[in-house]
């Protein structure tokens, strides 16, 4: 039987990022501020917990469902930007740089993972192509083997539905310095070059 | 008004070892274990907020007062030895090096971080040596200038009390490499050398 600092602590090494030691130094701290961090985190939680829900039409994580991306009539419906995870929606949503609609498929497929085609929201997918009158579906998946494959795949179910399927481009990180990157990103570069302009 | 979402990334933010981006890596963490992990972080951080006190002896975190280690009758109550924190006390519990009882100070004495001798448990330490016949004070403080300048302080208060006062050795880290070690370290080293064995 752990006591509660023990069991506390053990829970929150299981967190990406903490590991036993900075665990302990979480319940120190947390301790020290009862009043000002322990309870609003807790409080925090609970109401995390009990209100944030996956959205019905995306898979977006929201306090409604609909959420608030698929709610907003503002944004262009006819175009679905495809990504793996909840934390790509949220980067793509932090850059201000798409106004479309989002498809979370909740992973990729992996013959190693075990995740096969029916464990993603794929079907759900071409429902959503296929009922919504949606033009465009952008691919923005990983650049690793499973992400390409996923994005492979996903392309060929949507195939016959007469959508254009595009994907982001590869090439230079903006800022990134060209002596530190990969060679897989430097040919993908130069094989998408661009007339200067 | 943040969503709950925002206002727990913020929260966690604030966590030692989180910054925004790692803080928001384990909301989504969270959402994706609800019933294995935040379910059970919830009702751990309530449990410990609930149970855990200060020890009104040492200043230990534990669920009574007065703590495991001052309750344990088996443990030396003639050596005290006096740490800044309670991460320290939990340091040398997990050592097995010591079988005496704590004073957690809860600081150091900082003319910089306006943390004055009342501000820390030096009163309470004197009060402790006076009445429970302690034969030994043991000070485990940090080798930096506040850690150094406190247990100057401290010694000078315990002077008067007839009890021994010692500090821990300084030296070469157990495992640790020559090449490695500051100028201080090393000096210190040398001056407490001792006969080979």
């Amino acid at each position: 039987m752990l006591s509660p600092l023990d069991h506390l602590t053990q829970l929150l090494g299981k967190l990406p990022g903490l590991g036993p030691r900075s665990a302990r130094r979480v319940v120190l701290f947390l301790l020290k501020k009862r009043e000002s961090l322990m309870l609003p985190l807790i409080a925090a939680l609970r109401d995390v917990a009990d209100s944030v829900q996956a959205c019905s039409v995306c898979g977006n994580w929201d306090v409604q469902s609909p959420c608030t991306v698929c709610r907003d009539v503002s944004r262009d419906s006819s175009t679905i930007c495809v990504v793996e995870d909840v934390a790509d929606l949220w980067a793509l949503e932090r850059s201000r740089a798409f106004k479309g609609r989002y498809h979370v498929l909740g992973g990729t497929l992996s013959a190693l993972g075990g995740v096969r085609p029916s464990d993603l929201h794929i079907d759900d997918l071409l429902t959503r192509v296929r009922d919504d009158d949606v033009q465009e579906v952008i691919l923005a998946l990983s650049v690793t083997v499973e992400g390409q494959t996923t994005a492979h795949y996903v392309s060929e179910r949507l195939a016959s539905l007469g959508v254009s399927i595009t994907r982001l481009a590869h090439g230079l990180p903006v800022g990134g310095e060209l002596d530190y990157l990969d060679d897989g990103t430097l040919t993908a570069a130069l094989q998408a070059r661009r007339k200067a302009e």
